[in-house]
């Protein structure tokens, strides 16, 4: 079984225990995907035709419209708390007792870093630790503390634990009591495997 | 007299009583200015050659490393309270006893926008009063509540009084019990030129 998570800018692949970044090829098993990029999408699908698209078997609760799929599969497999998934987008998300309860979209660190940039050459963040207690009394530090610290006291208005995933994750896990678990998108994808073990598309 | 204050993306002038955006040209009175922008800058003397820079008249307490000379000036004539310049970047600055305690930069409301569509085109958002105390239920709220929500989430968490100048000032403003000051730069300008009316500067 292959799972394939294709986000904004990359395709993730789960191949049996290993989960990567990788180019899209044909794959000899059983392929599962989500994905929030149509033209990556199509590229998945011309190679592996019989590739089973996971949002057509969503079992998830939520009152937000048009939630992203790999949203829905992140925040899938925890009961209580803030599910943050730092990639291209930072998405935080709220669940309590399994009820999904809204959402947040935040740019990524690198989206914040080039957004600085094109306003100002002088405005160039080099992204690293910091102390979020204190103001900031340079430059770096007040950028830092406008970009990663928005994000961060943006997740830190809500009540625990904190789950992060994406590839800024385990960065920004760092500054708060957070757990990081890389798979977690992947997780979902597997609960909504087995959630319909026995509907047709296993048996496909 | 004519000021004028040269940020990243605008000249903004003050003549007599009425401030602006406008092109720059020749001016017939005296002109001060400040300048986050060399380009501009050297636009500005090639026409008004006698024109005088105001940063090398500042008086101002901060331990900050090289603070913009445009927030400083903000910050000029606020004894207590938060200063806010939202322009194409957003600066954050906190004020006690008339000391500057140290500031934040964000990305401006615009480059946030700029920022949502480069990571997809889905992330168009629609910039528009919205409630910051409930938890966002569609895309469009979602990155409100991760640009603009941020930005207010950050001053809200330093005591006011908040005063608020820039393009995005007013906006912004009116989600918290702020103060709207248009010509705020202006008027730490109009300070420094007081507090320097002595000196060789004015009698040039």
């Amino acid at each position: 079984m292959i799972l394939v998570d294709i986000g904004n800018t990359h395709f993730h692949i789960k191949d049996k225990k290993v989960y990567d970044l990788k180019k899209i090829k044909k794959f000899n098993e059983k392929v599962f995907y989500i994905s929030v990029n149509k033209k990556k999408e199509k590229k998945l699908l011309e190679l592996n035709p019989n590739a089973v698209n996971l949002k057509n078997y969503i079992n998830f609760k939520t009152e937000y419209k048009n939630l992203g799929i790999d949203r829905i599969m992140a925040c899938k497999t925890v009961k209580n708390g803030v599910v943050i998934d730092a990639g291209s987008a930072v998405t935080i998300d709220v669940m309590q007792n399994g009820v999904h309860k809204g959402g947040i979209i935040m740019p990524g660190i690198f989206a914040f870093k080039e957004a600085f940039v094109k306003i100002s050459k002088v405005l160039d963040v080099e992204i690293k630790k910091f102390d979020l207690d204190k103001l900031p009394q340079n430059t770096n530090k007040a950028l830092l503390y406008g970009s990663v610290g928005a994000v961060l006291k943006i997740i830190k208005s809500f009540k625990g634990p904190y789950y992060f995933t994406g590839g800024d994750g385990e960065f920004l896990c760092s500054f708060v009591n957070g757990i990081y678990i890389k798979d977690l998108v992947f997780r979902g994808m597997e609960k909504t495997i087995k959630e319909n073990y026995d509907n047709s598309f296993t048996k496909r």
